[in-house]
């Protein structure tokens, strides 16, 4: 099967700068792929004069003459950005035009436009943004990361139930083992709404593991985490400055003397295939979860590299199909809760 | 002045194994600090018999047949546990045969016993959960840290104040900026809760400089940072899941081959000097702020080093008379509150 991904090219923190060749580097890497940029015609044509037929054929440019600003409301980008990037290239999906789009840019106005142009898939109240997490002995992937603060046990239910469809399918695991983020595991912990979205996981056909507390993201042990978007956007913005925090004294230790900058140049390698396994941007892509098409967003600060992987995560669930694979399971959940 | 502090003997997972050896370090270090040891004297006494009468006259043990376990319930250990080290130290604090406890034990269990023989300083709802948290910039005083789920706004600006009032007082700052954790440092981001608490810190005198997001915890930038005991839990565990993960892979990294563990040597000394830098026991020693008496909480596998740290918390809040102050500005507030 063939791909057609629509690029708000205007989005993020570098905009075509970085996605421009981001797109190429997709375009080369896969031959199956075709890319549609959306955005000023005139900044992204020049970059794409020196392209070879091959590529050249594959990558199309649709001129929108506003750009979506990453401290706008996401209120007055909806009402008042009609023609913008992220507009047009949600619209692209909307029309059939692209089987998904990704776009770097801000993300309250990309939920908001999305959830008008695309809708709610049925069942589902709001989307949720889930992403991957890299662990000590696997990756898990965690929802709601900042679409929604204050989620009801049954939206906390709704992401439960998107996080395992999205996650079994991309890492073909037949029952993704599902938990709740706490303050501790034992059944008393936690508020209301956790402790209320735990009975309709206990109760239902998922594989719910339980409660797991913060410093689970990192063990990998879940290969899901439910939470509300408030806690999960504080949890990872927090484990971003414990490692700005990290990295801050480890280069300040090996700067310290002539001894230390020695030990640095001996340790870079090492240090390097660290920073590797580490780097989050082999996992730049979150996925939008709960409307009717598909939806990637980049992180703002994305680099070619990075935002090429947001590509090939919106390919990924085009070829798995995952807002029809939400749309089947909570039927059967439904089904199954009403026969009883 | 002269220190006498109750320390809970049989707490955290190391009982009295690193706490009566915590015990004698903070007594050589500080010659006007005497120290009450409760728990099972069969067990706490042979282990001072060495002591010289200069040590030994400072030190008194206070038996207690019971002791409270890691993973009790605190309703059980408030009702079933009337005779245990925990209570009894906190006991002392009540009766003035000591000037603050501290213990290592179950937190929940910590809170509930001391909540209900202390009380409450009046116009606080619910104590909370102090810590230091090392940062870039400097450290920064966080609360709550999971001694309550779902706050109102007003037990946030109760947090508020007493946080500005331990830090002002033991770091010696005039006006402590205060800052409120959420998704968003934008006035229309977060939930109702937050964006109350925000309505009556504008109003206050408190140094408020208002939102700040997950990774300003390690930044420094504020003295005092503000949430609700779910988020500020699941924050600074995740935090300390980031560092088990990231020293999973510097120890991977630096084990992999001939090479990599010559370099692991040649950079040992620095490696150790960033750990000491960022080590967490020099910090131990979280406050229970709301309470009528000085409670300090260290970390459950606290060693004599970090718990003697957690001695040094309580003696300084002592000398700061921490509850007295936080009633005088609660007194404040409450009146130029009125008086509009």
């Amino acid at each position: 099967m063939g791909y057609r991904i629509a690029l708000d090219a205007m989005g993020g923190d570098h905009g075509p700068g970085e996605i421009v060749p981001a797109a190429i580097h997709a375009l080369k890497k896969h031959r199956d792929l075709e890319l549609l940029l959306v955005g000023l015609e005139d900044i992204i044509k020049p970059r794409l004069a020196h392209l070879n037929h091959e590529l050249a054929v594959r990558i199309q440019v649709l001129h929108a003459p506003e750009v979506v600003t990453m401290d706008e409301a996401p209120s007055s980008a909806l009402r008042n950005k009609k023609n913008s990037s992220m507009r047009f290239a949600i619209e692209q999906v909307k029309k059939g035009q692209a089987q998904a789009c990704v776009s770097a840019g801000n993300t309250g106005a990309l939920m908001a436009i999305s959830r008008y142009i695309l809708k709610m898939l049925p069942g589902i109240d709001r989307p949720a943004i889930c992403t991957i997490i890299p662990g000590i002995n696997s990756h898990t992937h965690i929802l709601d990361l900042g679409a929604n603060v204050d989620s009801s046990p049954e939206q906390l239910f709704q992401f439960a139930v998107m996080g395992a469809e999205l996650t079994g399918a991309v890492e073909n695991i037949r029952a993704p083992k599902v938990a709740l983020l706490n303050v501790g595991t034992e059944e008393n912990k936690g508020n209301d709404r956790v402790k209320k979205a735990k009975i309709l996981l206990d109760r239902s056909h998922i594989n719910f593991i339980g409660f797991v507390e913060g410093n689970h993201i990192y063990s990998g042990d879940a290969d899901v985490i439910v939470c509300d978007g408030f806690v999960g956007n504080i949890a990872l913005k927090a484990s971003e400055g414990v490692v700005e925090f990290f990295l801050h004294h480890v280069t300040d230790g090996f700067q310290q003397n002539l001894y230390s900058k020695l030990a640095a140049l001996v340790s870079k390698p090492i240090l390097e295939s660290i920073h590797r396994k580490t780097d989050p941007r082999r996992h730049n892509g979150a996925s939008l979860l709960g409307l009717r098409g598909i939806v990637i967003k980049s992180h703002g600060s994305a680099d070619r590299l990075s935002f090429a992987h947001a590509i090939e995560e919106a390919m990924l669930e085009v070829e798995k199909n995952i807002p029809a694979r939400i749309t089947s399971r909570l039927e059967v959940l439904l089904t199954s809760t009403l026969s009883r």
